[in-house]
């Protein structure tokens, strides 16, 4: 397998986000252990997902100027309109 | 502060399940660091955002039983309403 | 079958939020058949679907203090989770 | 303002399915005035929920393609993500 492009600046950013996100969800983890106020943890665990879907934004961004899985090949609208499929689920 | 109650079935659900999603968003990391396929890396991030989300609705469920951190204190169909409008963020 | 209770205060206010739906979906159909600005279009459709979330919180507001369907019939906070997830369907 | 280009099948498609929305809408306001069981209502609501989400899909579909409002404009990959956020709202 070919070498993957280097990382691009909206990688590093989705990378410190996702970093970000896996320490909120340690965080939500504690508080349950800790026994925390129900809400503040529903509070946590939307934030969570709002980061999440920030998250998911940016790649889709990445992803509309080109795949670096796929070095080279042109991603269309309509690639576009099928990754926001996978990404609804 | 009194020590919590003890952690219920549920919390212990929950506490797996975040701990398989903190798993799921490192493979995130590792995915995009690796420069895997686009979609391979949506498909993934949708899979963490429904895992979030049945995280909430467990959360949600044993909130509507009492919460921990107020032992003794009622919880009302409108305190579960009131909830879910935290959730919603 | 029983005459169900009168509408109140609160069913009043999700069947005004639901005609006003009603119109902006026509509206919807208007523009398309006008041809108009997709990202108009798109953020009519938004805005219809932020109204239908409010109104779906006004019905769990209203369900969680009893289902005029079934009068006398307490609501539990379980039976609030329950329909939660009858909404996120 | 010229002519928009005439409605294309996917336009015809989405049309369809709005006013089939409409309709549903209008059912809710009957099943509220009716005192109809409140889950039978939560489904209701949620199934127009998923019927707007599907209908947005196909809107983007055909803005992927071109927007009638700017016949000959080509879209951009990054054009779909920026309408993709104004469909998040």
């Amino acid at each position: 397998m070919t070498e993957p492009a280097p990382l691009s600046d909206t990688d590093q950013k989705v990378l410190k986000r996702l970093r970000r996100i896996e320490g909120q969800v340690r965080g939500l983890q504690r508080m349950i252990e800790e026994g925390r106020d129900c809400h503040d943890i529903l509070i946590q665990l939307s934030g969570v997902r709002n980061a999440l879907d920030a998250a998911g934004e940016q790649i889709l961004e990445q992803y509309a100027s080109g795949c670096r899985a796929h070095p080279g090949e042109t991603v269309t609208p309509q690639d576009v309109v099928r990754a926001v499929k996978l990404l609804r689920g």
